[in-house]
């Protein structure tokens, strides 16, 4: 194993930033207070969150208002899906999305077909861009939301989020428009009003902020159900004891990133070319997603007649963390629902290889890697039964 | 406003007890990893969750696999209550709780009721007890649930759990008993077998550890729908990244409160039944819930005649951060659901004071209060256009 760790998994979770840890430290055990409560220690909890929500709001351009803070970026797409099905399905039951989005939007999506909701979703185009001439046909009286992702975290491709919602908003205005933002929060502009959308979640642990807490930008006027259950909090769109340390983390968080971004994604954007470019030079390797409208840290390649996870164990010994698909669905022995949604065969999917850059990340990082990596895929294509003829892929 | 202050309102939030804060923070920045991705650093994770899971159910005397996760003790009760329904609701559509719970278990039941269930709402006895003898009627072969907390939040009552369990079991075995234990975990004993439960919740921010993470021990056999929807986490029982060093913080907080929990629930005994001796001394004052099945920490009275915000305001100028009822409906004008449950009007009902006590309260701090709170409640008074006549009250 190499000496140290070369970390390339960003979008399954990032380091938390110091300075982020260095915000959240005296709300631990000094000013520990309920934000509900009216005695002075509460007061000041409360004041400290309606601070981290005017830092949200202040990046998404909206009123602090709009912010509703959760326990993750799943449970917000939860109820950005959920609660607004529940509260709109006397104007109609139809909901349309995409199919490679993050399964905390296709299994809330799911859960509302077992309620009696109609599901859509979309094809995407070979690149992993969602076709907006099915999203158009989609689209009826019926339908009262569209939740289509920003970026995608396996493949990074970045969705024509405006497009979608001048189109959703065209066909109906009165359907919903949600996205997904937990992998752009990062790398993209986040101004709610410019991407014309009504519903966004975010979440701390994709942007160097603490796991266990996300964000629902619900726009003014939309009529949504709580998701959680409880007492008053959140103006009585989600229940249960605000986390404080944690918003506080991510309201830090969010704005170094978005501060940072534009310097950082010309840096990253670098590194991932010469990363993709060093990938294509090996044999029967080719790009997963589109090579221009993509997420500057996001590189995702299939490795032809190789599994992908004795891929990652072989990395994984060099001190390489890399990954297969989402780590939301590592246990499982399927093939990527994204990989698969791209046209790929099932054997062909199941070699893709994921490598998701981040700050700490050097060029000698990824010279490290095109370093190791066609040695691994050479003893592992030894032993590999599998020979599949790139010619005869679509 | 006195020099320190002095902290009574341990029922809405402790402090994060500082062993709580060391063992969390290797987990931000440098042991950051995924507990899901397969290389070193999220097996890393992996290990540190299952031995996180490992205390937990050391504590509950049960099975690591019988303990789910989540972002707070309030979706932790909805899962309890939403997910047993929503995945057994072809057994029967009934589900039986009391009229005191929490908010995350009331309004929990109120969704359920949009959704067609039907829920019974147990009275409690003036000194807020359930009534068994009403349970054992409402009980049918159409129960699927019975949910009724350990120990109240406002009032500090302990419910007979052990025996609800037995009388659940008995009118009909096949009805899931749940408790949400939020407040008891610091001061009962939570071995789940001798309590009889299938299900129990607890949560961090009430044991000394942080806010934004609960627990959910869920018998094995129990049959319960996930309630976040998404990744697979949690043995697909909640889906989200696992906020892992909320979960090791919540996990050793919750070993701690334990282990000190006889030595400490004497010392609070102490304090509280000194404080309460010398609040019923003043005049048209008396004790909410029952004198002895008590949480050890819990003092809450009623003073007649006056509206309990503005004693909380007089207390906060003396440096007392005390609390009218839950801190989660404190932005209302309402009286507490509880206090009314006991039966008393809605004009005595607004004048209850709680004081939670903990770690850190003193000999001198109660006396402090007793020193200060005469004053308060003789000028009030005097503003006060309200008076009862306590021999009027039942």
């Amino acid at each position: 194993m190499a000496g140290r760790l070369i970390y390339l998994d960003h979008a399954a979770t990032t380091p938390v930033d110091p300075r982020v840890v260095e915000a959240m430290k005296p709300y631990w055990s000094d000013k520990f207070g309920n934000p509900s409560s009216v005695y002075q220690k509460g007061r000041e909890a409360s004041v400290v969150l309606g601070r981290a929500r005017e830092q949200v709001s202040g990046v998404f351009g909206c009123l602090p208002a709009e912010i509703i803070f959760a326990g993750s970026g799943t449970e917000s797409d939860n109820q950005a899906i959920i609660g607004t099905a529940l509260a709109n399905q006397s104007r109609g039951k139809h909901i349309i999305t995409s199919a490679i989005e993050h399964h905390a939007v296709l299994h809330a999506c799911e859960f509302l077909e077992s309620q009696g909701f109609e599901v859509t979703y979309l094809p995407v185009t070979k690149a992993g861009i969602v076709k907006l001439e099915e999203l158009e046909k989609s689209i009826s009286q019926d339908t009262i939301l569209v939740s289509i992702m920003y970026a995608n975290n396996e493949i990074g491709t970045i969705q024509p989020v405006k497009e979608i919602a001048e189109l959703v908003k065209k066909k109906n205005p009165k359907t919903y428009f949600h996205t997904d933002a937990c992998q752009a929060a990062g790398y993209c502009d986040l101004a709610v009003d410019s991407l014309g959308v009504d519903l966004m979640t975010i979440n701390g642990s994709k942007i160097y902020g603490p796991k266990g807490v996300g964000v629902l930008f619900v726009k003014k006027g939309v009529i949504i159900n709580s998701f959680v259950h409880g007492g008053g909090q959140e103006n009585g769109r989600r229940a249960g004891t605000e986390n404080v340390p944690g918003i506080i983390g991510l309201a830090t968080a969010l704005e170094l990133v978005q501060k940072e971004k534009e310097k950082e994604s010309k840096r990253l954007i670098k590194l991932r070319d010469r990363l993709i470019e060093g990938l294509l030079k090996m044999d029967k390797v080719f790009l997963n997603g589109d090579p221009a409208r993509r997420l500057p840290n996001n590189v995702n390649v299939t490795i032809l007649d190789i599994e992908g996870e004795s891929m990652l164990l072989h990395l994984d010994k060099e001190g390489i963390a890399a990954s297969s698909g989402s780590a939301c669905t590592s246990g499982s022995l399927d093939p990527s629902h994204v990989i698969l949604a791209l046209g790929q065969p099932y054997e062909v999917a199941h070699g893709s290889l994921r490598f998701t850059l981040g700050r700490a990340n050097t060029e000698e990082d990824i010279d490290f890697v095109l370093k190791v990596l066609p040695g691994i895929v050479r003893e592992l294509r030894q032993m590999s039964p599998v020979r599949i003829d790139p010619s005869k892929l679509k």
